[in-house]
């Protein structure tokens, strides 16, 4: 079973040293989004949080010696499900940013952790359990 | 620019009528992992809360007209972008559930949101901002 994405856009960002996780972020880029989805972002506001789904495009290609890591900064292997690590059975990445602003099709965030030209597949509102 | 997903595995669950949203779900069901990727879930523990990423295989083609939606339960129009309906142009899920057990390369959670069936594509521990 095959399943199919195109991106919806593409992150934008000119510093030098992506931070590790958007945990720890407080870098600042842009999301260019596809002219064909502006109205889709008609009541994404300045303020809230976003959950940004996008593709790890140069991860190298995913094989079994990838199943338990070891990641940086801690000393110890986990399983490739316990971890945030870009080398995934499918390269599937989730941040949660913070909206700046937006203009037409471009939305400045806070908070990346993205390389520039990372392509975007979908963004959510960020919701916490009730 | 086309990118390809695999499942990693599917969502078994036999409640008839799935929650709304993961948010307000106590639903209890498996995510049942392809044999080849069971050493990855060897640190996923009773207790904690995982995201899945999955695949709404279910929703119709995304045409412009799903570009603004009605959600169920709110009467105002929202863009697709700041609402959780499975019609997305790329109809990517993601859902935060708790796990309740693993054994082998099956999964008992609670919380669910996504129906019998449902593809996987990913897993990763839940984070918030340190």
């Amino acid at each position: 079973m095959k399943i199919e994405f195109s991106p919806i856009g593409f992150v934008r960002m000119d510093i030098e040293r992506v931070p590790r996780h958007w945990t720890i972020s407080d870098a600042e880029g842009t999301i260019v989004i596809d002219e064909q989805f502006r109205e889709g972002l008609r009541d994404i506001q300045a303020g809230q949080r976003i959950v940004v789904l996008f593709y790890f495009h140069q991860s190298p290609c995913f094989t079994k010696d990838f199943l338990v890591q070891v990641p940086p900064q801690r000393a110890e292997h986990l399983g490739v499900f316990s971890i945030c690590s870009p080398i995934r059975p499918n390269p599937l990445g989730m941040s949660v940013v913070e909206v700046l602003g937006v203009e037409g099709s471009i939305i400045r965030i806070k908070g990346l952790d993205m390389m520039d030209g990372t392509p975007v597949l979908d963004m959510k509102p960020y919701r916490e359990r009730e």
